[in-house]
Parts: structure tokens; C-alpha cells; sequence
């Protein structure tokens, strides 16, 4: 981890940030592999050719085949974990949405106890009691639309269900 | 390719001295994958967990055995990358120690050449062609432990066959 950039991504979405800057490592990895795989296959190839023997040469050609073919796949791989990142972005992009509403929620009870506390008989601990109630409200939605997204994000993750993929919880705001 | 170390290669060895430096550069990547994987896992088990919804947990958590596991599969296949790369090293240095048997094989044809062109009456030149003969010969040899030794580590990678790798001709200087 290179980055602290980390630290400034709200709380909630801390653990999914990271995550998500170690999978662009992996995949980076992997796209690193099947380059160089790519390229010493056909080496390999060259190589076998260059001793003169006919039977080497045959046989070096197609482990070059088959390492190129390896290479390929190992892109494709690659291409796949891609996708998964971009759901795992996903579940992240809506645990940031979440943070506000957590933060306000807390903010609000804060300001209660603090009022409580100083000027007990104040009007407004009413009034931020009221407010408090409808930050609660607004808060659950969106915890609700959260867990939704994250459990549909995995079931997707199942091919059988691929339809499932045009999240229903996605225009949530 | 970060260095033009290969140049100073004999040239019979050329190629593959570039193949086990790019083999490197695979396996590292494959290590890196292993290692970014590994520390994925237990993120994705810790983010599981730290949702709070006990299925969301549960699922995150055998996500993150499996993929730990994933990633010491990909440390092993890294470690048999290395043991192959052993083999071409093997192969690599059979070539460079044949580069001067070809080298001097060469050379005295050269010489006798300039000497038939300048000198056609030296007597050296018969001299010169007993140690050609000679060069030739032990050039064959060489050149038949090269070929030897190519076959045998190609037919190691049998594992049915692992007994020859104890090569009968490592020892042929």
C-alpha cells in the first residue's frame, strides 16, 4: 500500500477502499504475467527452431502454443477480476452515500445530550428530538439500501443469476 | 527487457538467456499476484465482518478461505515456474559452454582460408587442417551434449520420467 489516500475516504468505506487498491495490484499482476507469458512462448518457439533439430524445434513450437494459449487466459482472468472490481466499486461508492447519513444521524444525538446537559429546559431539544426521529428514518433507508446492494452484488457474483446484475436498489438517490 | 545484458551472451545462448530473464519477471509477477491475493482475503473476511449482518459475514468469510487459498496455489505454481526456469539455466549454460568449441572450430577455417589465398605453398596449412579435424571432432561432441542434454531436460518435465534429472552428462566438462 503506496497511499494514504485511504484516511480520507469516510469511515464506513475504509475497508472496501482498500480492497479495491489491492485487487488493481492483483490484476495489474496478472496482466504482468500473461504478457511476459505471451512473449517467452513465442521465444520458446524461436529458440527451438534456432537449435537445428527438427524434433526440438516441434516440440518447443508447441509448448509455445500451449504457454501462449496459457497467457491468454490468464488476460482473460485478469479481465474477469476486473468486472468483480467494479462491483466491489460499486458496494463502496454506496457505503460513502451512507457515511452522511450515519454522521448526521450521530451529530444530532450529540447535540441533544450536549443541550440536556446545559440548558435543560431549552425549547429546541424538542425541535432536534423531531429532527433526530426523521435522521433515523432517513438512515435506515438508506442501511436497508445498502445491505440490499451488497447482498445483490454477491448473489450476482452467482452466473446463474446474472440478470439480477441491473441492480434494482441502484437509483436509490 | 530493463537490461542489454544479453549482448554480452555468447550468441548460442542468447535467446535463452532473455527467455529465463523474462521467466523472472513472470514469476515475480505470479508471487505479487500470491502474496496481493493472500492479504485480500483476510480484508474481504474482516470487511464481512465488520458489516454487522451475520450472513453477509459468514459469506465473506468462506469468500476469504477460498481466495486464501487461491493465492497459495498461486505461490506454488510460482515455486514450479522457478524449478522449470532451473532446467533452461541448465540448458543456457550447456550453450555457452559449446560457444567456444564452435568459436575455435570456426576460427581455424578462417585461418586456413587467408593462408590458402596469401600463402598457397605454407606448410602450416596441413598443420593448420589436423587441428581442424581435431576442433571438429571436439566440437561433435559438444555439440551431441547439447542436443543430449536439451532432450533429457525436456523429457524430465515428464514426471513419470523425474529420475533422469540427475543428468548423465552434467558432468561432460
Amino acid at each position: 500500500m503506496a497511499s494514504l489516500r485511504g484516511i480520507q475516504q469516510p469511515e464506513l468505506s475504509k475497508k472496501l477502499f482498500k480492497i479495491i487498491k489491492s485487487e488493481n495490484h492483483t490484476i495489474g499482476a496478472y496482466e504482468s504475467a500473461s504478457r511476459e507469458r505471451i512473449s517467452i512462448a513465442s521465444q520458446l518457439s524461436d529458440w527451438g527452431e534456432a537449435t537445428g533439430d527438427d524434433s526440438l524445434s516441434d516440440v518447443s513450437d508447441k509448448l509455445g502454443v500451449l504457454l501462449s494459449e496459457l497467457g491468454e487466459q490468464e488476460d482473460v482472468f485478469a479481465q474477469n477480476l476486473e468486472d468483480y472490481r467494479t462491483v466491489l466499486k460499486q458496494i463502496r461508492n454506496t457505503e460513502s452515500s451512507v457515511q452522511p447519513s450515519r454522521d448526521h444521524k450521530v451529530k444530532i444525538s450529540d447535540e441533544i445530550a450536549k443541550l440536556k446537559y446545559k440548558e435543560p429546559q431549552s425549547t429546541k431539544i424538542v425541535q432536534l428530538e423531531q429532527e433526530l426521529v426523521r435522521a433515523e428514518a432517513q438512515n435506515l433507508v438508506a442501511e436497508a439500501q445498502l445491505t440490499n446492494i451488497v447482498r445483490t452484488a454477491l448473489t450476482t457474483s452467482n452466473p446463474t443469476n446474472r440478470r439480477r446484475q441491473d441492480f434494482p436498489l441502484d437509483d436509490h438517490r
